[in-house]
């Protein structure tokens, strides 16, 4: 049986002894020496596919519209048969969306907005039906938070996942503690019986000190690939082929996934996979959830949006005016113009910015300035949109039903 | 945190490397040398206590009526905090009873009916309610059935369960595939948080090339000890003792259940421990399900029986009537006073029957007549009692359902 391609040798993320090389793992992303992410090297690593120029504008030519931001500014770089789900779109057929998330905190960052503004972004332009995993059980596990804790904390990210703007025609958002069972559970078993002990350890880095709920886990984030986990939805329809938009640190997963799914003849999930969000501190890995001055929040105010990016915002402008006006600054770790670059829509305004303030005629103070505007509008937004999220519409999309209109 | 109490130093029936030791585990029983199974030294490797005679009187005396045959002759003959259910009962409190089931095979035998037919003499004795486990997830994974044959299994192994007489006012019988979720996921996660990889390896003898699913399941039986599991039972009643009736082979569950339990706030399972029913073929461990002449089934028509027990069922008696009459038969290996010992309810004529075969004064070829009226007498009962059960019965039995009138 031939294995997901990843490099010879290589455990694909989880091996970290006597080693400095990054570690990106579901659990731990950290770059070599406090570096940047080696994405190149992590392609390598990993076995997937760059996402390249071509593709994005296969895309655009697919769906009649000009690609997300994220794809043409190639946060989202790498994939996996993300050309195969274009030729099933192309045929005429269909194909479903999966994303998710694991509910460890109470508000999300602007980093957790990435995967589910993009993936809004596909359900719009292919109309095509999404499952939305809360993963509160692998929470608990891994956090140490209580059942209920975790499942509270499910509801709540439930209500910013749903005020990105999801068509609740075609959209399915269950929690593993209310949704595991019946034909998921039936797959679980038949992905666990495919992967072994050791099988994890290479893939997911566990010891023999961790405890069972860890090692058994896995599965459950594999089988909502599968159409046949959600009987309500795809009943008779067990060769639709699925689309994972994720970041690359959730590849280990779905590297597992595409491994099992032919030897229980499943589809394999195809995947495209964005980079990381940056801290506001620089760009070396993910942001923590331990530092709130590392993220700017759904929940922030704009007084706060201000404070944090002109107090933290890693900036590339150089040390004095003088110097500044004579070097210019450096794009490549400047945190205000790479946040820009996600949340500036404006392709032409963007390029402005980068070339004044490379050129030092742009000020960081004044690129700062545009980022709080920008942050500030996207906040207050999502904020509006968030408090219209009641307990009632939060029930609606997570209650177990049909969706005959979902690829209308 | 105290562990319950296995031999210092020993994995508790998982370990074989390297020993001749008898193996005890839920997938293997086997003797030392192709002997008979040790129970003092079981007892003492497991840390369970031995069932004397005054508990049985003990029961009695609380339920009013003789002890089960099984109870009174032994079969039953270890368990762990038995006596504080009886406490409990005693001061006018309930618990309920847990067994199950895996379903590997179409037809039960004999051994197969021991633990139910002990089980519905508790629930009538006791008035208790009870839950009745199919592990068909767990069959699906060790016989490598596929999901489909392992849950029609569980349906056709639940008929022969219900033709023991259970009460469908008391008892929920569920099949993990139809089960498995909500609450009773809830608690799969909790008790897996708190059991290690080198826990399982050490209880079960998992190896790390064994694959993950059979590393996920020993949480799947453990919470049907909990309450808390069947909210649809016993909401409100998380404190309600449980005591499961199963043959020893299946302490290592629940040794490891009784360790989690105070740690995630739970009440621990208390037991009442079963011998090994032995083969037609001599005591050396259980049946093979390899080997259908090894057993009676419930199935086997009366000739069967007949022709099994005079061709297989092992004798004590003397290789001549000469020496038989002179020497007596060796009770102690002989399986058809074996076999009647565990379904033959007069104590008079089972003792008659010692005594005489013993003496030499009765030949092995009367004692085995009698065995077969009486198996062919249960195993007749048996099926008048399964024809009457219907998939309209199973399913009743199966729905998830109050059982308002369980503790009347």
């Amino acid at each position: 049986m031939a294995e997901e391609p990843t490099k010879a040798g290589s455990a694909g993320g989880g091996d970290r002894e006597g080693d400095d090389e990054q570690v990106v793992n579901p659990w731990e992303v950290t770059a070599k020496d406090g570096g940047k992410i080696d994405y190149d090297k992590l392609i390598e690593k990993f076995g997937c596919q760059r996402l390249d120029e071509s593709l994005v504008r296969r895309v655009e030519r697919l769906t009649g519209r000009p690609a997300h931001v994220f794809l043409r500014r190639g946060v989202f770089f790498a994939h996996r048969d993300f050309n195969e789900i274009l030729d099933v779109y192309e045929r005429g057929e269909k194909f479903f969306l999966y994303t998710g998330r694991g509910p460890s905190s109470e508000a999300l960052h602007m980093g957790h907005l990435v995967p589910f503004m993009f993936t809004k972004y596909l359900q719009d332009a292919f109309k095509v039906p999404l499952v939305i995993q809360l993963t509160d059980d692998e929470k608990c596990m891994w956090k140490n938070l209580t059942v209920e804790e975790s499942k509270r904390l499910a509801r709540e990210n439930a209500k910013d996942i749903i005020a990105c703007g999801f068509d609740i025609t075609r959209t399915f958002i269950f929690s593993d503690f209310s949704y595991v069972g019946g034909a998921f559970y039936e797959n679980m078993v038949k992905v666990a019986k495919c992967v072994t002990f050791n099988k994890v350890v290479g893939i997911f880095g566990f010891t023999n000190e961790d405890h069972i709920g860890k090692i058994s886990f896995p599965p459950v984030q594999a089988v909502p690939s599968f159409p046949s986990s959600f009987p309500h939805l795809f009943s008779g329809k067990d060769d639709l082929r699925c689309l994972i938009p994720c970041a690359i640190d959730q590849d280990p997963y779905f590297r597992m996934t595409r491994d099992v799914a032919p030897r229980i003849g499943y589809q394999k999930p195809a995947l495209i996979e964005s980079s990381f969000f940056p801290a506001l501190q620089g760009e070396t890995g993910k942001m923590s959830a331990s530092d709130p001055n590392s993220a700017i929040y759904v929940t922030d105010s704009s007084k706060d949006i201000k404070n944090k990016v002109n107090r933290y915002a890693f900036s590339g402008g150089q040390d004095s005016i003088e110097n500044h006006r004579k070097y210019g600054a450096n794009l490549e770790v400047d945190i205000p113009v790479k946040y820009l670059g996600f949340f500036l829509e404006d392709d032409a305004e963007l390029d402005h910015i980068k070339k004044e303030y490379g050129a030092g005629r742009m000020l960081t103070g004044e690129v700062k300035k545009r980022l709080v505007e920008v942050l500030s509008e996207l906040v207050e937004r999502h904020r509006k949109a968030r408090a219209l999220v009641t307990d009632e519409v939060v029930d609606a999309f997570m209650a177990v039903r049909p969706l005959p209109q979902m690829f209308g």
